[in-house]
């Protein structure tokens, strides 16, 4: 990869150069789902991420209109930095763009989600396999039968990523990401996966599915569609998130995550 | 005190019969700050508080013009469930009410934020001493030279309670305290109040001075006095608040305030 640094990333989507996945890029830093809504919205929206803060950690959240972040990516633009884009009308995919200048209006509020690359990069670090990376995959991820908490809007169920692991990895993980609140905090289930809705683990409903080895348990964190899926559901006149896996790079060291900031 | 359970307290207030301070009251379960504006500020209010989780952390936000809560007290009405209230206009105090009926509107928000009630209660059940409690006088708090993050039109400084301890105990408070997110979390300074931008110990800018022992350290945790002191300096229309030392008693245990809820 040839960057050093997040603002070379960001600097290469602005120019256009770079419009692939961003897994692995800048490794220690942080990346972030986007969602952009309509300012009459976003109120409703951040009620639903502050009800519901384990599938949905707001990093950062823009002033109306305003394209340029402040906090995790200070001068970022969020209607360039990003490789690729994906834009919904009323609830249904409309158009996947690689730049937002021409969409851009004055009304609407982007939001910053914690993103699972984090404590990935944590459980690696702490020697915790993570199956879907050792198989250069994405992630299974499942809607379950748990709802979040309704605001406004916006309702809908939990959606979750699951990692297969041995009972004392499976330990170690939910001691490492107990800490990072930042990025889904620690699991929400373990174990049978009908006990939250999902019947079959082979058939995820987003992502790809991994094999559980003899003696593994499958582990399960909220995950960051939770909000995005809950917003569509709610068919808002115009919402444009990330491409999936076409992630904002944050100047935020994954450790900096571990802050109550 | 002749309360078990909070919504019997909730009850009393109800019906005027209980209008004093409730420190001490249902001991095991949690009390809110309570804050409303109006909803053109909710957004706004909501973004700060996000923003500055620690001094600021959200339990639950309502509907606006919908005086019920959900979650952390549910069916509590916020005109009449707190025992005392004060009414701002303007950001000047214009008056302290018993019960909001006739000032309710319909579009009024509000803001239930996590109290540091909570956290000392798990402080003295670690046989940490508080020195406010032990005096029976309320918690020093100051305003400091570090700067909240801005959310549109608010802004402010941290404001911080301090408890005086011994090394050892402060960092047994930072291991018990920094599991509490949803209540302030771990310290944000230790030692010499001059590097946060406090003169004099002796002078809190709210509450009352407490004597250090030999050997103790002053520790700083930032406090839920923030939002409010950063609401007022903005000039909304109204603003309601609880009157200091009347909470809201809600049905959470403070032990469930460790989930990642």
């Amino acid at each position: 990869m040839p960057f050093q640094l997040p603002a070379d990333v960001r600097a290469a989507c602005r120019r256009g150069e770079w419009t692939d996945v961003t897994a692995g890029l800048c490794g220690p830093f942080a990346q972030a789902n986007l969602a952009i809504l309509p300012a009459d919205w976003a109120f409703d929206f951040l009620r639903f991420c502050q009800a519901n803060p384990k599938p949905c950690p707001v990093l950062e959240v823009t002033d109306p209109g305003d394209p340029l972040l402040r906090r995790i990516a200070p001068q970022a633009d969020l209607r360039t930095d990003l490789p690729r884009y994906r834009v919904y009308r009323q609830g249904e995919l409309v158009d996947e763009v690689l730049d937002l200048t021409t969409l851009w209006q004055d009304d609407l509020v982007g939001f910053l989600i914690g993103c699972s690359f984090s404590f990935e990069a944590e459980l690696l670090t702490a020697a915790i396999p993570v199956r879907h990376i050792e198989l250069g995959s994405n992630v299974p991820m499942y809607r379950t039968n748990i709802a979040c908490h309704p605001a406004g809007r916006f309702h809908g169920p939990v959606v979750v990523s699951m990692r297969p692991m041995l009972a004392a990895q499976a330990i170690q993980a939910i001691t490492v990401t107990s800490r990072l609140h930042a990025v889904h905090g620690a699991p929400i289930h373990l174990g049978d996966p009908s006990l939250i809705g999902i019947r079959d683990l082979d058939k995820p409903d987003y992502g790809d599915p991994v094999p559980l080895y003899p003696g593994e348990i499958p582990v399960f964190w909220a995950c960051g569609v939770t909000p995005q899926a809950a917003a569509l559901a709610s068919k808002p006149p115009l919402m444009i998130t990330h491409a999936p896996g076409h992630m904002l790079i944050t100047d935020l060291r994954n450790e900096e995550l571990l802050k109550d900031w």
